[in-house]
């Protein structure tokens, strides 16, 4: 391939991503749907105009990373110390419900199979996809109904915050018994070592951080030293823990979080991610999309996989946070406020993909369950709010 | 290779550019020349942590278009317009003069050569590198002695504009002609077509970008379109014109120059620049730098070299702006303002490595020449203004 001929699949992308993006919105639905939907329409399955390359992947790669450092840089590890008992639990809830009825989602469809066996790990990732929050949509609309403070609000935020954090640590974990070049015992062990050595070199890097940022604050250096901060954290995560390069990525993002200037860190990667880096990996995951191989059964399952994922988020957070106090329709609004899915879903997708535990048509089901429960979400929590009043 | 490897040669690449990078600045040399030098250290030459690698020339690549796309939105149309035809005749000097002078100047080292041998080109290209002036230096030691807005300082911005303008159109031509498969009448039927249909369509997407950006001024989507653009025209330019991709880059740049959001495009381009693809671009002419094949016959030619890009700007300008009418220490400042050179010419001498026409170890030529011009530019500024104060 002549290097020339990258522009074009680049601005193919770009201009798709955009375009369908700005569509997405305009139906109320997440941007990030209609960018998948472009590369969806542009690849392979479509009008074929773009190819999955592997200059693609790197690039989609590179807007991984950025992502998962700016979902790190946006965790406050001060907002975790303050979030009680309350949200840890639903958190939990949020994380372990729906991970397990996505394992036994999985073993319905296509047999039950015994801890280690490949379909049990596949069960497994399915559930695992159903685990991340994503929060914003939530977020901006209870700051519509301008509820975003009242105590249902910040917990559902917090439990939110912390559903990311233990999913991360699971995921983490998953992908490593996965290898199957180690054993348990050892994936346990290295990746105790993996977050141990991150506090340990974290706490350093970020009272370096601190000093460079109070010397030179709002300078170039800090968010390009951040980076390479992310690069170098995925990277080791990667080659000598066998920790996920994405959990690498995320605590590094964790690890300047408290910086006065983690901010200004955030706005420089998300430039860089909407430019170039988010569009490229949306529509990568819908180059991958195989859509001829989506049958009767994989729709089918996908159908079942929306009702799953929005219904064992309702249950577990809702039910748990019934046990922790709150009655009526705050657990109702707990439960629809944790059901929202987006990027984080599909990165799991992604890395399931890449280390051959799924197949490129289940990014079909992901897809459809972060649609469905984004444009659900804010309709029913203003139905919820608007009954109270 | 591991996907996650790419993120230690970026981290690598990053860190190291960033550091150097800011070394050369406390040493008043160019910042990029730091950045150059990071790559040598850390590339096959002397530490062989980073190889280049088909990822990182696509990367350089991008970094290449970004840096030639806001060179072209700082070229502002109504600017040219009003350069009166000193500025003309002083760039027309200071591109052909420095042309001439360095194709000889190969000449003299390694033979005379034919019109069409492939020598010949060869000579041409080191010619050509030393065509573009870098005017920021000048620019800010002008601003510095508060003289920018005199006839003088107006006069070598403006002629350093059109240096470029001239430049590009110069490099399209040699590259069209040296492609086997063309001929030259064709080459200039091609590029003259391009040309044309750069006003016509670049008329066209300017009307339209001017409609989006009075409606939704300062929003994502304009740099979007923009860099959207930008690849389309790098990638039509080389496909469907056999012009270099970097004149479309440039072109594009232009088109969107004169738009109320063109700083607005030219800071989000620079944001993704800096922090990634530039860093990448100049790291890896220093990895392509083969340092062990400089022998002395290079080294003195690199010293000629160096020597021959600064008089022959120094002459032509200063010459040239003696017969239209300055006088005394007023040519000299010409002169000397036009012989700074920057990332142009290290554009032109990779275009002219991935042509085939020049060895990595001109790279070393080009390197020292821009390392000298920059350093001396200012000081020798200096020293003229401050004998007539």
């Amino acid at each position: 391939m002549e290097k020339y001929e990258v522009f074009r699949s680049l601005a193919i992308i770009i201009i798709a991503a955009k375009f369908f993006g700005l569509c997405a919105r305009k139906l109320k639905a997440p941007q990030v749907a209609g960018e998948i939907v472009a590369g969806l329409l542009v690849g392979p399955s479509v009008l074929g105009l773009v190819g999955y390359s592997d200059f693609l992947g790197y690039m989609a790669e590179i807007g991984v990373m950025l992502l998962m450092f700016t979902a790190g840089l946006e965790t406050r590890i001060s907002d975790l110390r303050k979030t009680g008992l309350k949200a840890l639990s639903i958190a939990c809830a949020g994380v372990f419900i729906p991970l397990v009825c996505g394992t036994l989602l999985y073993m319905c469809f296509y047999g039950f199979a015994p801890f280690g066996d490949e379909e049990f790990y596949k069960a497994l990732f399915v559930g695992l996809i159903l685990t991340a929050t994503s929060v914003s949509i939530t977020v901006q609309t209870l700051k519509e109904l301008g509820k975003l403070s009242e105590f249902v609000g910040t917990t559902i935020v917090s439990a939110a915050i912390i559903d990311d954090v233990i999913g991360i640590f699971v995921l983490t974990i998953v992908i490593g018994i996965k290898d199957p070049s180690q054993d348990i015992g050892n994936t346990f062990l290295m990746t105790g070592l993996f977050f141990l050595a991150s506090v340990v070199f974290g706490y350093v890097f970020y009272r370096v951080f601190k000093v460079i940022d109070n010397r030179w604050p709002h300078t170039r250096r800090i968010p390009i030293i951040g980076l390479a901060l992310c690069f170098v954290m995925s990277y080791c995560a990667q080659k000598y823990f066998g920790v996920a390069d994405i959990t690498g990525a995320y605590v590094a993002g964790v690890i300047l979080s408290s910086l006065k200037d983690s901010n200004y860190i955030s706005r420089k990667m998300d430039i860089n991610s909407y430019m170039i880096f988010g569009p490229v990996f949306f529509a990568s995951i819908g180059l991958q999309t195989d859509i001829k191989s989506v049958d009767m059964s994989i729709l089918l399952f996908s159908i079942c996989f929306v009702v799953v994922g929005m219904l064992s988020k309702i249950l577990g957070c809702g039910g748990v946070s019934f046990l922790c106090g709150f009655r009526g329709k705050d657990t109702l609004k707990i439960g629809c406020g944790m059901m929202t899915r987006g990027e984080v879903a599909l990165i799991v997708a992604q890395r399931a993909l890449s280390v051959g535990a799924l197949s490129g048509a289940y990014f079909t089901s992901v897809i459809l369950l972060i649609i469905t429960s984004s444009i659900l979400t804010p309709i029913v929590l203003k139905i919820l709010y608007a009954e109270k009043a």
